[in-house]
């Protein structure tokens, strides 16, 4: 494992039965982690992009019932209280299936559990095993997305894939860490990504602190980024990916992946496997969380246009497999993904479960 | 002509020798004029985005070569000031050839005056026909544009080309005033327009202004909006279009076109036909304006980026002529533009010169 890089971000702490969230809406401006005491604070971070990014909010919620656990710890109906938790944290935010996949995960934790004590041990032994699993998994991935990139020109990518969106070192931004780690790209573009600037918020922090550099551009300028030949290969994350290879992510990542495929260049999809959906066939069936007016209309507080303006916000949009090249897990590569070529990828029933298992599509 | 839509905003006004142009920077906050006495203050308004659009910026500086005459009424080497006033004015900005068309005209119109006194006259003459050519043009274009959209959906537009782009009423805009008027159109959709925010700072305001019903995406939801059916038609502005029909317009315009094209959306551009730049063969022989890297790592002041990070920021790309369904003028539609359909829109050298010729290429 390559550690060349640095790669100190952690976005998501447990420590002393709290779980610390570095609040990602005050960067670049403040570094401040904000103290979380039960699940319900959790389920607003998560609404209100406290921590925002796939993988980040599966762990966060993994820790939000470890929280659950603990605050039931004295209860006779603590198995009920912390059902009602686990309910309140699935229903923070709709498109992004590592939450589900986490809460899974955690629920049958809790349900094997004999004991609240028991359930509060094994919860926070699952979650810290997850996010560990999540950083280790993110280093391989990064190995086998980086081998794919030709050497010799720059990379775009959209949105924020780093640390802040993962337990750390990223998915497209750790392809990226490691493509850059063995010389093979020139530089980063990176889409300041409206209405909430995670390029510019996010990955330029992301990529200033590693010392990588990294050039901003508004989304409306990829076009003729793409046209000059400076980029070799866009890189992006994935919310969702449907068992057909539809990708849902950031909103801006269909036009990108169109704009690539109409220049000839390469489009790859970083993301651990637990983001591989097998209950959903196609992407027309990933719900798109649309978010308030108020993100595209206001900055800071401040509006930006004119009073009576409405808005269209919707966070994500869905990549047909078609336009994507590759997608890249912790396991290896998918190369022109499809519905056959994602099955050949599904564990079977009978595997031994493990840290970064397969969502197992209930 | 239709006068149902209000269309009360003009933003290039003269009176009593000076020329006042409303703040753009400013809106939609304040509606501040800003007065201007000579030349090299109205080149700086140009270059500091005071006035911006094709049209406007091509009638604010022919004021400019009249404050440039008015200044040198008394001076006996009238026409050394006069020119070297022009020349600052050329330099303003680079893309829109509109600014060139009519400083060339200017520059006509003064070397035939036999007086300093007489070339003031004559000036102020020309460019107040050009401010009202400009405004019955646009509203001929509207109606041209509008007879091409096929009613029951709505349209899509960027950037802002309305009254406060030109002399008044609008380029796109006026299509889409008219188009509205006829109730062709169920709403319009507009770009925000990053960095500068045209769509939601001037687009929205002009339109809610006149009570037309009008929405604000970020660039990047556009393919997902293009995806659903809901936009029948983009309509653009234009800053140059060369001899073959690539038109150089503001950055995000040629991303917009592949998209449109990719979803069988009709892709409209709406230009004077002064903008039809003869003397540009293709367009990558169009300059493109490189500004700030600030416009796109801070807003108002405020940084939206980590320190460190670079920027890329060209004004303006190039959409090629083969994603262009229609150029729509005030003389009428050109379908399908290439090299040879404008040339026969281009007048012969011994045409009557009138108040909106043709750029002569020089």
């Amino acid at each position: 494992m390559n550690d060349f890089v640095s790669d100190t971000i952690r976005p998501v702490r447990f420590a002393d039965d709290r779980l610390w969230l570095l609040d990602q809406r005050r960067l670049p401006a403040q570094e401040t982690f904000l103290p979380l005491d039960d699940a319900p604070a959790v389920a607003d971070a998560i609404r209100e992009m406290v921590v925002r990014g796939a993988p980040a909010i599966g762990i966060t919620a993994a820790f939000g019932v470890v929280l659950a656990c603990h605050q039931a710890l004295q209860a006779t109906d603590w198995r009920e209280r912390v059902g009602a938790d686990i309910a309140t944290l699935r229903a923070a935010r709709p498109t992004a299936v590592n939450l589900f996949w986490a809460l899974d995960r955690m629920q049958a934790v809790v349900a094997a559990a004999g004991s609240a004590r028991a359930a509060l041990t094994a919860t926070r032994e699952t979650a810290m095993a997850m996010l560990e699993a999540d950083i280790a998994g993110n280093r391989e991935l990064g190995a086998h997305g980086a081998a794919l990139i030709e050497p010799g020109r720059a990379v775009l990518t959209h949105c924020n894939t780093g640390s802040l969106a993962t337990g750390g070192y990223g998915t497209a931004l750790g392809v990226i860490r490691a493509a850059w780690d063995q010389g093979r790209i020139t530089g980063v573009y990176a889409d300041e990504t409206r209405p909430w600037m995670q390029g510019s918020r996010l990955t330029a922090w992301e990529l200033v602190h590693d010392g990588i550099p990294v050039t901003l551009l508004c989304e409306g300028a990829a076009a003729r980024l793409l046209q000059s030949g400076e980029v070799g290969c866009v890189v992006v994350g994935a919310d969702r990916i449907a068992a057909n290879g539809d990708t849902a992510n950031k909103i801006g990542t269909y036009g990108l992946a169109l704009l690539a495929r109409a220049h000839g260049v390469r489009f790859m999809v970083a993301a651990p496997v637990a983001t591989i959906d097998y209950a959903t066939p196609a992407g027309d069936a990933i719900p798109i969380e649309q978010r308030d007016a108020g993100e595209v209309l206001t900055l800071a507080g401040q509006p930006l246009a004119a009073a009576g303006a409405a808005a269209y916000n919707p966070a994500f949009d869905v990549t047909p497999a078609g336009l994507i090249d590759a997608i890249v897990t912790e396991r290896g590569v998918i190369e022109n993904p499809d519905a056959e070529r994602l099955a050949a990828w599904r564990p079977h029933p009978g595997d031994t479960p493990e840290p970064r298992g397969v969502h197992e599509g209930t």
